[in-house]
């Protein structure tokens, strides 16, 4: 069975995921970069993105897990764009440019649906409005038995916990304290029980905790 | 000058140093020992309570820096004991019998100032209604020189760190959610830009983070 994989979710020490006040010039909110300079950083970013460079450390091999072996991802509509209510138009195609990072068939979730997109190299974007169950139904099928990716946001992914549909967790704690914004782990009250946990600091500051299915 | 040190101070994934529901059976509340699991294994620990064995690892190295210089701690009530409100009576001297383990002046911060109290083996508590900083005052005229620490619970290290009286502080996080009780971090936004962090996670899953004075 293909597995359903959370990777380079960064919370703050206060459990953050993301800043409050989401905007077109602020995907993160008031946050801005800091929950995610460590991944900026890395060369898995950089590659992903077509430029050269980065770090190649610690920090950079847990990265890089999040693309081998995924066959779709599902994605909440706040990962998508900063739009709130139905679409005003179609022109907004997300963050990421022509061709996002992705390569896979990506399923939004959304109250409002549109056309799919279609997007250079390989990505799709469907827009669902479906429980995690069927989201998670169509992403399968989709993926062609390989693996699933929940992409986040914070409220997604605690979605897909909550209904127990999650088998590997990285969560990256980054050492600030951010005071606003979109808890994790709202709900997640005993989480660690159904899960193997491992972590670890690298030397950048950042500790990486793996959640996975014993 | 003396300085200001907090240690050993657990929180959950989600930031609760404290559980919901204290009462004389569960100090921590509904956490019960799994915030302290870690430092109860350490030789550190068992050391201070008169008992022998014990880890000897990096948790018990961490947990060890508790103790040398301090001459004073100032804790909150709630750490004292369960009672809320009007001392009914004068009967309760703590959670740690007849030898507590600080062998300091001790002070606990509550409305309701009752007679000291000498213990055995050096400890005294005294009950003041003060703000922070008359408390701190206090606490280094009867330190002698020596630093003064704050001892918990999490509201009494939060009003220390919101009037910025605090110069080290060693927070582990330990790897549950607890869902409910009393969070260390809020009001703290931006709490990382008056400190260097180090972290280091240990073979036990905790990550233990220093905040200290740059």
């Amino acid at each position: 069975m293909s597995r359903v994989r959370v990777h380079n979710l960064s919370v703050s020490l206060d459990g953050y995921a993301t800043g409050e006040g989401q905007s077109l010039d602020a995907p993160f909110g008031h946050a801005g970069t800091r929950l995610l300079d460590w991944f900026l950083r890395t060369r898995a970013f950089r590659d992903v993105h077509g430029e050269s460079g980065g770090e190649t450390g610690v920090d950079d091999a847990i990265a890089r897990a999040w693309g081998p072996g995924i066959g779709a991802e599902i994605m909440g509509r706040n990962k998508f764009g900063p739009q709130r209510g139905p679409w005003e138009n179609h022109e907004w195609t997300g963050w990421w440019g022509a061709e996002p990072p992705f390569r896979t068939p990506v399923f939004v979730l959304t109250h409002h649906p549109r056309p799919s997109l279609e997007m250079e190299g390989g990505t799709t974007f469907h827009f669902i409005d479906a429980s995690p169950h069927e989201a998670l139904r169509r992403a399968r099928e989709a993926a062609g038995g390989l693996d699933v990716r929940i992409g986040g946001g914070p409220s997604t992914v605690r979605e897909f916990l909550a209904a127990d549909l999650i088998d590997h967790l990285h969560v990256a704690i980054v050492p600030i304290v951010l005071g606003r914004g979109e808890r994790l782990w709202d709900g997640c009250e005993g989480l660690e029980e159904r899960f193997r946990t491992e972590s670890v600091t690298t030397p950048g500051g950042v500790t990486h905790m793996i959640f996975s299915r014993p």
